[in-house]
């Protein structure tokens, strides 16, 4: 376990920031005495663009370099063009710091609403890849704007951005009791991108001999989210395939609110990043209803990644005894903040 | 009224052969005595492609040509390679006859089930894109095989292809009670497509003011669709979202036994195609467990096309009054058939 801690904090957009300050909270709250906390705040967001025009500087992103990890709230805001902050700030991010493994586990904890009847036992992880696919930004238009126009978006798949992922999605489910993995994918469609997906998916699997594995179209799968849930264990997939996924896996395990994620660089070259899978939420931003679960759960996801397993595992065990005792009456974002603060103190 | 309907019919593999006999008794008995109708059989599929490597000749599509309308079982077989069906007929048959409209409507039947707690009241109808985006085909793999390989897919987006469908969408929406249309895209990541997706939804809404309108993410729309279907009228988005959405809107309204789907050029210029949303299921094939229901519904949406209204209509009485009086018994392939065509002839 290391003994310091040097976390880059973006609160962000909206209830980006009340979460941010719940996460940190409870970070300080879990860490041993002993264990030096820094934390460093940057300022970028939808504010920061109105005011200066900038989403990301060369400086702020050289010094986010020297951080241990990324804590992100929420990035975006009606003000700001579509795809001005996504494209300029939080997906910049994810490509600068190489995040090939965008991290989504999702788990139906005991006691949380689901729009599910017959309430499934759901705990899978959906490893979703983070610096390729339709996201590259790779695309153009022609004639913009007249009845002439011609847009493109170009999905890149490399057999190298593919094969870190896919082995990394065997790593984990390998590790896991059920040791089972699906390949999502859309191969009858998406022929190209589709077979290098699955003839990598393949190979890889003879190194794993252990590993059960499955393929389902992305459309299947979606089937499959709400009327099996319980057969998924891991799921690989792409980039897009994954954010859409992800929505969904967390909408079934009571709701965006919960949803943790980690956009982890495994080999350490670059900090990882780790950000609740909702948005900035305009519209309930100060009103204390934000839950702040997803961003304390990410912190958890942090922590293991930097070795703090133990630590990592009181968020977690917090988070779901917490969830386990919740009666339906309103508590503030704060509230729930303090709450998980003194059961992992504990 | 036409006096004649000349339909040709591609049973195709698995499950399909059944599904669409059905389809043809209930559409025999639906029909006015004086309406002549003449069906030719088509034999398409994996069959026909481990017989003589064919998927759809030249003359073929030429003698399609020829039709009212094309009914369509199902295509795809585990002992093809992926892609080589889907590519070479399926989607061919779409692009060829130009299926810019892809209609499927999504209903909550009475006293079907869905994996939905609480039962919300769903009835909208999805229309995606048919003839552009992720599904030209356009890409292509570069090193195949090797740990160099780059794979591509290009998705197209012209004003000319979305501006058709977006206008049908509004008419369809237009003589809706509800008159609610939202747009379903991911243009603060796919910024190209995106902008010239919203932007001509934009604009055409001006003709529309009676329309009420709405934009969602893909992946927030995944959310809504099992939180919250009932806030969904008419959705209009693109080829590949729409393959996602309408499997999963299939999911939560009862199963893919029951989804429906047309294929539309709604110019005439080519014959409109239809067909169920579900697959070959080759697992089930030859057991009689197919539900044929998604077939028959998808001749209504047929016999409404060619302006059999009032046929089409009683077809979708019958089928809902058939599934209100389900009472979980099993019953084949065959006996859902008959029990239709005879409520469709009374
Ligand atoms: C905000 C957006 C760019 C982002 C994505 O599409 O990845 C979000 O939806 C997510 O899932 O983290
Ligand atoms: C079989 C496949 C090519 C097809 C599609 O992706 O369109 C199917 O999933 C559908 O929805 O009709």
């Amino acid at each position: 376990m290391p003994r310091s801690l040097n976390i880059a904090v973006i609160p962000g957009d909206g209830i980006g920031k009340e979460v941010v300050a719940q996460g940190l909270k409870v970070l300080t709250s879990v860490l041993p005495q002993d264990v030096k906390l820094e934390t460093t705040e940057y300022d970028l967001g939808a504010q920061r663009w109105h005011r200066t025009g900038e989403t990301l500087p060369d400086a702020e992103l050289e010094a986010l370099k020297g951080h241990d990890a990324i804590l992100l709230g929420a990035i975006g805001d009606p003000s700001v063009p579509s795809g001005v902050l996504e494209r300029g700030l939080l997906l910049k991010l994810r490509f600068a710091f190489d995040h090939y493994v965008n991290l989504r586990p999702s788990k139906l904890f005991p006691n949380t609403s689901t729009p599910l009847a017959g309430r499934p036992e759901i705990d899978f992880v959906v490893v979703r890849e983070g610096t390729e696919g339709p996201y590259t930004g790779n695309g153009g238009s022609l004639r913009t704007g007249t009845p002439a126009e011609v847009a493109t978006e170009v999905s890149l798949n490399t057999a190298y951005g593919v094969e870190r992922v896919v082995r990394d999605a065997y790593e984990r489910a390998n590790a896991r009791p059920r040791k089972k993995l699906t390949l999502v994918h859309k191969n009858n469609v998406l022929v190209y991108a589709g077979h290098l997906w699955k003839n990598i998916f393949d190979r890889v699997g003879q190194e794993y001999p252990e590993v059960t594995t499955d393929y389902l179209h992305v459309d299947a799968a979606t089937i499959f989210f709400v009327t099996q849930p319980e057969r998924f264990d891991v799921i690989v997939t792409d980039n897009l395939f994954g954010d859409i996924l992800t929505d969904l896996a967390a909408a079934v395990t009571g709701g965006i609110g919960l949803a943790a994620s980690g956009n982890i660089n495994p080999t350490g070259a670059f900090p990882s990043m780790f950000e609740p899978v909702h948005g900035s939420a305009p519209d309930i931003a100060g009103t204390g209803k934000a839950d702040p679960t997803a961003t304390i759960l990410s912190v958890a996801l942090l922590l293991r990644h930097l070795g703090f397993d133990a630590e990592a595992a009181r968020i977690e065990e917090a988070a779901s005894a917490d969830l386990a005792e919740r009666d339906g009456s309103f508590r503030t974002t704060d509230e729930i903040g303090d709450a998980l603060a003194v059961r992992v103190a504990d």
